[in-house]
């Protein structure tokens, strides 16, 4: 067998078989097929595609190019959840002692934030002393302790999907449906998930732009699950504007303790709802998605699931008390109000514009490694369909500086539209489709 | 400007700008731009073509990566001719001597060969003495001497066409019109040609399979030449079963000096005549092809072709007693006769497996630098509509072993196809595009 004719083989718009596809992804992780080759293939995989067949033969390549971790002694049912990116997606720290707090442990290995979209490392650590940084053993301790962990990535999962995506991210072979599909799953597989909520994220501010691809790439991820035995239920949720009302670290962290106490913004509250009463069911806990919302909604009424937040963040090295203290974490120097510029209604919040801008003030990362910093970014006031007048408050920058405060305003200002015509609250989720 | 910007541009399928094209190109030959970038987009051109603007830019862009020679003082107008690669055409050995003898200088640059197909510098240093490595002095004393010179890449010419091909050649790049016409164009311009004739060989024996893709190809070329001031004449020929009799390095030397005495294979013959004829009218020394033809023929009844063609031997250190005495060329030590399995019409010689064959005898190259044996190969005795009984001479094949030449009578005897049926001697020029 040789690359260069799997390449070929791809070029032409033939599928692989699942030995050339091993193949040419071990061989690739071993550094015995080049980058060059590899780039050159996945251009050939983005414009030629795959079938499901092949695209699971791809994901399970990878997870065989690296550990997998057996996570049959956290529960009798593993179920994990994976967000495709967005801005203000906090969704982890609260969905996490939700499911917890009834019983079904979460023990997730996590990312960070880059470009436009954030990542819940980075939140988790602008909790003063919260550490991402666990062995395996560590980690299955935390999580037998204190029914939820969530840290990096522990062992070297999937390493062929982590080489693969850096050499996309510059060869502009990131948006291709199977590759995508392939990846995520690599790492959730690898990672010893049976069972998994996939929060695929649509609009301006996910990978994903139209409800189309995302149901497709969904579909794709579901077929993967049936053909390997995992279960996936995949929620296509809308990413138009920010999911609730904080962007940016601590921001969002302040947030997600908010939620816990009971008092989140109504469409993050929702959010969470959704994703954990489709945790509960396929971890066997609900038989229905209704009586695992009804359960979700109850841990925040009666406090387990903040009670489980403690021990979590505790049981990590963080410091607990910021569930009940949030001046703890720490605060951007400068505060300023946007005001609305006009009478109307809100019609949109440019999800994207708000990422970057963020991006701008220093909450998020252009490139891998690049430090951040948790104290800034914006609270919003207003969401899109709310009714304002001039000078009535719209958002809250967070900065370091008056002059990033501004740029931030200026850019701000530019993502919002307005109407003179009732705007109807968007949708938050599309659909639900459950593999 | 940023290399993956330009790739996800190419992959959108949108035309790249001038400025694009010469940033991409510059970057990779000075390698800022690194080979899987470059693969990718190799493999996103392929995919999605270029247009005729895009593909003279990326051709003018190769030029300008390196030297480029100026041919000024070798003729008023300096016409090459270009073989876009076939099995047996040895072309260039007598249509040179041919043109020069009728007061047009030919100095030309020219390759080896590789897989299927032959190369004319493996050709000319089979015969003994004969040196393809020259310096640019050298190059132009000999072509004002001698009248033709013919040696390896002197200069620094394309590099960027050098280190794009040999990435092409890896990762599957290669069929790709843009990519071929800007290659072929790029070296010829940067060796100084003002004109030339392509010789585009369509076949099974040649790069270009079918009529349709070698008069895209032979359109893109000439629009390249129409675009920067370079006149040029696109001969389709057939490319189907070889060109001539002879295949393999002495083999193929003797055959163009026997069609230098006047006694060539008929199919060889006409086929030097068309391209000389139009390589003067090109060089202005013949108002018309079919004056071109006529004065072409001359040079080989008047004995001028074969007077120049001792010169330019000589010139180059070869021994030109070959022109009268081919037994000085090195003889393989064994010649099988293949003969006809059965009574019928000739119906079809394969040149791809021909060529193939005469790689596994040792007269080509399977893999860059490989060395050849100049003494093997095959002579046919019969081409395509001949009628023949059984146990007619087909084919001589000239083999350093016993096992090696009935290796290759079995293969080319499986090459050959018969009919009952009266079969017609199949074109051997499908069509002449004058730029």
């Amino acid at each position: 067998m040789r690359a260069v004719d799997i390449i070929a083989k791809k070029r032409d718009g033939l599928a692989l078989s699942s030995a050339e596809i091993d193949f040419f992804i071990q061989g690739y992780t071993r550094g015995d097929i080049p980058d060059y080759q590899a780039a050159a293939w996945a251009m050939a995989v983005l414009l030629k595609g795959m079938n499901n067949r092949e695209t699971t033969d791809l994901a399970m390549a990878m997870v065989h190019s690296g550990q997998t971790l057996n996570m049959d002694r956290v529960a009798p049912v593993v179920v994990d959840k994976h967000s495709t990116g967005g801005v203000g997606d906090k969704t982890t720290l609260v969905v996490a002692p939700m499911v917890a707090a009834l019983g079904q442990p979460v023990a997730k290995m996590s990312g960070r934030g880059l470009g436009f979209s954030g990542g819940t490392l980075d939140k988790l650590e602008s909790i003063p002393g919260y550490n991402v940084s666990l062995t395996i053993d560590e980690f299955f301790k935390a999580v037998a302790r204190n029914g939820v962990v969530v840290a990096g990535q522990t062992a070297d999962l999937a390493p062929a999907d982590g080489k693969l995506y850096a050499l996309r991210d510059v060869t502009a072979t990131v948006p291709s449906l199977p590759l995508i599909a392939s990846s995520i799953m690599s790492k959730k597989i690898a990672s010893g998930a049976q069972a998994m909520v996939l929060d695929v994220k649509v609009g301006r501010g996910a990978f994903m732009t139209t409800l189309k691809d995302a149901r497709a790439l969904a579909e794709i991820m579901i077929s993967i699950g049936e053909q390997v035995g995992r279960r996936v239920t995949a929620v296509l949720s809308s990413m138009d504007q920010p999911l609730g009302n904080a962007v940016g670290n601590t921001l969002e962290v302040a947030e997600a303790v908010e939620t816990l106490h009971g008092c989140g913004p109504a469409d993050f509250v929702e959010h969470c709802v959704v994703i954990a009463a489709e945790m509960l069911r396929l971890a066997g806990l609900a038989e229905t998605p209704e009586t695992g919302r009804a359960l979700a909604k109850g841990t925040l009424a009666d406090g387990s699931a903040l009670a489980v937040f403690k021990k979590w963040v505790a049981g990590q090295g963080g410091d607990a008390r910021v569930a009940d203290d949030l001046s703890i974490l720490e605060q951007a120097p400068l505060r300023q109000v946007v005001t609305a510029p006009q009478s109307g209604y809100l019609a949109g919040i440019d999800a994207r514009e708000v990422g970057l801008l963020s991006v701008e003030l220093g909450a998020g990362r252009e490139r891998k490694g690049d430090p951040v910093d948790h104290a800034v970014g914006l609270v919003f006031a207003a969401k899109v369909g709310a009714q304002l007048e001039t000078g009535d408050a719209l958002c809250t920058i967070h900065a370091r500086t008056q002059e990033a405060a501004d740029r931030a305003q200026v850019r701000l200002l530019a993502a919002c539209t307005w109407s003179e015509e009732l705007v109807a609250e968007p949708p938050l989720v599309y659909d639900i489709l459950r593999g």
